[in-house]
C-alpha cells in the first residue's frame, strides 16, 4: 500500500474475444487515490504493467515498474489527490491478467492455445473491470504507444463513457516498416528451438529469440539522434562474456551492443515470449478505422476532449500519425488538439520526457483540450521540422 | 563467356589479415571488356558477388547475380567497350574467394576459425589480384553501400593507384542505430541452435537465424515511404504455410511479412551464415578516419577525382554521411562532388535506380568529377528536403 496504491485481481467472468475464443477472465489492476474521486484510466504500453506509479512487486521491473511515476501521484500531472487512477494489465500480458502463462482448464498454461487478442479486447476487458468497480464514466483515459491505441479505442468503442482522452506517441495504425520489423521480431521468437510449438513452459524457454525480438524493439523505441548521442561508436567497458559469437574475435564490443544485450537479457527475466507474440499481434492489427468508413467516422460519436501528443524524433509512431488521429477527433463534436513535442528521444520520449508530457496532460485534466491549444500556440513548435518527412507516407 | 564476361580464381599467395591470421588466399573475380583498356574496379555490397553484370552461374542469385547489369555493359554508363571492368568477391564471402565455407588446411571448412576480416582486407586482396592481372593503375573504382566503403578505402590506402572514384550510398562509418540493428542480426544467427559453435557444416545450418538477420537487413535497405508505397497494410495472397507461429491464428498474413519471409528464405539458399557474420563485422568496423587524425587526413594523399552519390530516402547510409565523405575529399588536392539524389527507395536506390545512378557515373568516367558538379548545379535538388534530419546526429 506504499504511496496509496491498491492492487487486486477481479474476475470479470466469461469473456468472448473479438477474434474468437472465450475464457474466464481475471483482470489484475492497480489503483491510486480516492475511489470516490473522478476516475482516470491509464493504459499501459506493450510490455508495461498496471504498476504505473510507485514501486512494483518483485519480478515486475524495467519499464513495467512505476513507468509513469513522474506523471502519476500526489501533486503530479495526473494528481492522485484529485483523481482515482486505475491501470489494468491487458489480456495476453503476464502481470496478473489472464494470458498465455495463466493456468488453463487443463491445469497447464494456455500457451499458444490462448485466444488471439486485440486492442479492442483490452478496452472491453477494462470496461468490464470498471463495471465491477462501479465506475461508469471515466473522467479521462490516458496512455502512450500501443496504450495510446487503447485510449483512442475507448473513444471509439465507449464514447459515452469517456470525457477526455490523452493519446500519446501513438498512431491510428502501424505502417509497413513497423509491421516488417515486428515480423522479424516474431520470427526470432518462433524460430528459437526452445519455442517449439509454443508449449515451452516447464522446460527451457525461448529467451534467446525473445532477446533478439527485444533488441529490434529497443532500436525502434530510440531515435537515430538519441542513439548517436548516447552510444555513438564507443567501446563498452564490460566484456561480452555471455555472447558466444566466435566471429567477434578481433572486434570491440561496443556500447550500443552492450546496452541492447543487457536490456534484452533483463527483459527475458520479466516477460513471457508468448505474451510478447500476442501483444505484438494486437499492436500490428490495430486500425482506428476498422469497421468504419474512416478514422473520423470511427470517432464521430465521441463528444469529449482529445489531446494528442507526438514527438518529433519518433520514427515508430511519428507525428504524422498523431496528426491523423487529431484530425479524426477534430471532425467530431469535441475539442481536439495535437501537440508536437520537440524531442530527440524517439518513441521512448513518452516515458523519458515527463517534463514535456506532464504539463499538457495536467492542463487537459484541469482545464480541457482547448486550454492546451492556447498554450500550444504560445509554446509549441509551429511546424515539426525535425521529423522525417522523407521517410513517411504521403509526405 | 556470355556478354564477354571472363571469370577466374587467382591464388594471390599467403595473405596476412589486418586483425591477425594468415592464409593462402584465392580471389575469385569476373572481368568484362578488353583487358588492354583502362581498368574500372567495381566493389560489391555486403552479400553481392563478382557477377556485377550479365547472368551468373547457378547458385548465385538475388542481389548477387547481375546486380548492376543496368550500369555495366556495352554502351552502358560503365561501358565495357571503353573499359576493362573487374569485380572481385571479397575475402570472407562465399562466392569463390576464400571464406568460412572454404576448405582449411585440415580439409574441413574454416567456419569460425576464419580470420577476422576488414574492409581494408578487401581492398588489399583486390590490390593483390590486380597485381596478378598486371593492372597497376585503376582508371576508376566504383561501388555502393559497404562496397562504397571499399571504394573510399582504395583512395585512402592506394591513392597513387586510383584516378577517380565513385562512392555510392555509403558512409565514412556506421552510426549507432545501424550498429544496433546489426547486433540484433548477428545475435539472431549465433543464437540459432543450429549455429552452435559455428562449425555447422555438414549438418543442419542456422537458416532460421540467418533469415531473421536478413529480414532486419531488408528493412534497413528500404525506406518508410517505399515500404508504405509497396506494401502498406495489404494482406498477402500466399499463405504463411512455412511459418509455424501458433499465435498467428486469427490474423492476416500481410504483404510486407510475405515479402520479407520469401526473400529471407531465398537468401539462406545463396548465402552462408558465417560469411554474413564476418562481412557484417567488416561493415560495422569500417571507419574512414581509422589510423588518421581525421577523415580529411585519411584522404589527403588522394589526387584523383571523387564522386559521392547519396539518396534522400536512405536512412541506413544517409546523405549526411555522403557529405562528410565529400568534404574529406574536397579538403584534398582532387576534384570532389557530392550529388544527392531524390529517391524514396531508401538504401536500395543504388541498385534499383540505375537511371539516376548511371548518368553521373558516366559523366565521372568520361569527363571527370567537375563535369558532374556542373550538371548537379543544373539538375540536382539544391538541398535534400526529403531526408530525415530530425533522426540524424548533429542535424
Amino acid at each position: 500500500m506504499s504511496r496509496g496504491r491498491r492492487e487486486d485481481v477481479v474476475n470479470v467472468g466469461s469473456f468472448a474475444f473479438e477474434r474468437g475464443g472465450e475464457l474466464d477472465l481475471d483482470v489484475a489492476y492497480a489503483a491510486y487515490g480516492d475511489p470516490t474521486d473522478p476516475t482516470v484510466l491509464v493504459c499501459h504500453a506493450l510490455t508495461g504493467s498496471q504498476y504505473v506509479a510507485g514501486p512494483a512487486p518483485e519480478g515486475v521491473s524495467g519499464q513495467a515498474a512505476g513507468w509513469w511515476d513522474a506523471l502519476v501521484g500526489p501533486g503530479k500531472p495526473i494528481d492522485t489527490r484529485a483523481y482515482h487512477v486505475v491501470c489494468a494489465n491487458v489480456p495476453g500480458s503476464c502481470y496478473g491478467t489472464t494470458g498465455p502463462v495463466s493456468e488453463g482448464p487443463d491445469g497447464d498454461p494456455y500457451g499458444p492455445d490462448f485466444p488471439a487478442v486485440t486492442v479492442g479486447d483490452w478496452t472491453r476487458s477494462q470496461a468490464r473491470l470498471l463495471d465491477a468497480l462501479g465506475v461508469d464514466t471515466l473522467y479521462a483515459v490516458v496512455g502512450g504507444s500501443v496504450g495510446g491505441m487503447n485510449v483512442i479505442d475507448w473513444a471509439k468503442r465507449y464514447p459515452e463513457r469517456v470525457e477526455r482522452i490523452a493519446a500519446i506517441a501513438t498512431s491510428p495504425r502501424l505502417d509497413a516498416q513497423c509491421l516488417g520489423l515486428n515480423t522479424a521480431a516474431r520470427r526470432a521468437i518462433t524460430s528459437d528451438a526452445n519455442y517449439g510449438d509454443g508449449d515451452y513452459y516447464g522446460g527451457p524457454e525461448p529467451d534467446e529469440g525473445l532477446a533478439v525480438a527485444r533488441r529490434i524493439g529497443h532500436v525502434m523505441y530510440l531515435s537515430k539522434a538519441s542513439m548517436t548521442d548516447r552510444f555513438d561508436r564507443r567501446v563498452a567497458e564490460r566484456r561480452a562474456d555471455d555472447h558466444d559469437d566466435p566471429t567477434a574475435e578481433g572486434f570491440p564490443y561496443r556500447d550500443v551492443a552492450s546496452y541492447l544485450d543487457y536490456n534484452a537479457e533483463r527483459f527475458t527475466e520479466r516477460f513471457d515470449a508468448n505474451s510478447y507474440l500476442y501483444l505484438l499481434r494486437a499492436l500490428d492489427e490495430y486500425d482506428l478505422a476498422a469497421d468504419y468508413p474512416s478514422d473520423a467516422a470511427a470517432l464521430a460519436d465521441y463528444e469529449g476532449d482529445a489531446l494528442v501528443l507526438s514527438f518529433t524524433g519518433d520514427w515508430h509512431f511519428p507525428p504524422e500519425g498523431g496528426e491523423v488521429i487529431a484530425d479524426a477527433f477534430e471532425a467530431g463534436p469535441g475539442a481536439a488538439v495535437h501537440r508536437v513535442i520537440e524531442s530527440d528521444y524517439g518513441h521512448d520520449a513518452f516515458l523519458v520526457e515527463p517534463d514535456r508530457v506532464g504539463p499538457p496532460v495536467r492542463t487537459l485534466l484541469e482545464r480541457g483540450a482547448s486550454a492546451v491549444t492556447t498554450e500550444a500556440d504560445q509554446n509549441a513548435t509551429p511546424d515539426y521540422p525535425r521529423v522525417c518527412t522523407g521517410l513517411l507516407p504521403d509526405a
